[in-house]
C-alpha cells in the first residue's frame, strides 16, 4: 500500500523508522540487550541492561516474566546457568517504527549450533533512548493451519 | 528450552497461553478486529471494534497510528476507501502467552490474491476479554543481511 491520506491522524511525511539513525540507535540498543546474555556476572548483565533499558525495563516470554533491570539480569543468569555458552544471536534486520521494532534472533550453543529461533517486538521509550518493553515469542509462526477469511478450516486457532 | 527453575519470577506449572479456551478467545478477538476491515460504514466498523477491542485502543502501523475505537474505525475507512474490497485475511495460527500474541496477515483484493503480508502483536486487556493494543509490521522479516554475533556483518541494521 502506498502512503495513504490519513487525514487527521498521525501522519509522518517520511515514515517513522525510516530515519535511519534512529534504526541504528534501536539496532544498538537491542544487541547490547542480548550481549547482557553472555555476561556471567549478575552485576555486570545489570550494568549492561542499565545501559540500555529503563530501570523498570520489562521482559516477558512463554516461560517467565521479569520487570526491573535487576530482575531481569536475574533471570538471563538463571536461563543461561541451565544451558552454559548459550546465547541469543540477532538473526535479521530490525524493522522498527514509531517505538516498536521486531527482529527474529537464534539461541545459539557455544559451537554455533541454533538451539531454539524466535521474534522479539521492542518497545522504545519515549524519548527512543532505551527499550522500555521486551516481548520474546519463541519458535516460528505455526502456519500450518489454513484459514478463509481468517476462520481456520482446521487446525489451532 | 525446557521449563527453567525461574525461581521467585512469576512461573507457570502449565505456560500462560497453552490455555485452549484463552488461545481461543484471543485468535476470536483477532478475527472480530480483522473484520473491521470490511464494514464500510464508520458506525458499524466502530461497532465491531467495540464489541473486541478496549474503548482506548492504540492502533499503529509504518504509516499511521489512531487511539479509540471511533478513530481507528475512522483510519480503517480511510485505508481501504482507498483500495476498494481489500481485506486482511489471518495467515498464522495465533502464538499467544500472557497477555501477548503474534500472528501474521496477508491483505487481498477482491479475487483473493495477496498485496501485501505483514505481522501484528496484540495486546490484550489485564482481563483478556478485549484487544488493548495492535503493533502492526508490514511485510516479511528482512534476513538478508548476515550477523554474527549480532553484528550485521553487511548490510541494514
Amino acid at each position: 500500500m502506498t502512503s495513504p491520506d490519513v487525514g487527521r491522524y498521525e501522519q509522518h511525511t517520511a515514515p517513522a523508522g525510516t530515519d535511519p539513525e534512529l534504526v541504528r540507535t534501536a539496532a544498538g540498543l537491542v544487541d547490547m540487550m542480548l550481549s547482557a546474555w553472555s555476561e556471567p556476572e549478575q552485576e555486570r548483565r545489570r550494568a549492561v541492561l542499565d545501559s540500555c533499558c529503563v530501570p523498570e525495563v520489562s521482559y516477558v516470554n512463554l516461560l517467565a516474566e521479569a520487570t526491573g533491570t535487576a530482575a531481569v539480569a536475574e533471570l538471563l543468569g538463571r536461563l543461561t546457568a541451565q544451558f552454559p555458552g548459550v546465547r541469543p544471536v540477532r538473526s535479521s534486520a530490525l524493522d522498527f517504527h514509531h517505538r516498536y521494532a521486531r527482529f527474529e534472533w537464534v539461541i545459539q550453543n557455544e559451537a554455533g549450533q541454533p538451539l531454539l529461533q524466535g521474534l522479539d517486538v521492542i518497545v522504545l521509550s519515549e524519548e527512543h533512548d532505551r527499550i522500555a518493553s521486551v516481548i520474546t515469542f519463541f519458535g516460528a509462526v505455526n502456519r500450518t493451519a489454513t484459514y478463509t477469511y481468517g476462520v481456520p478450516a482446521y487446525g489451532a486457532p
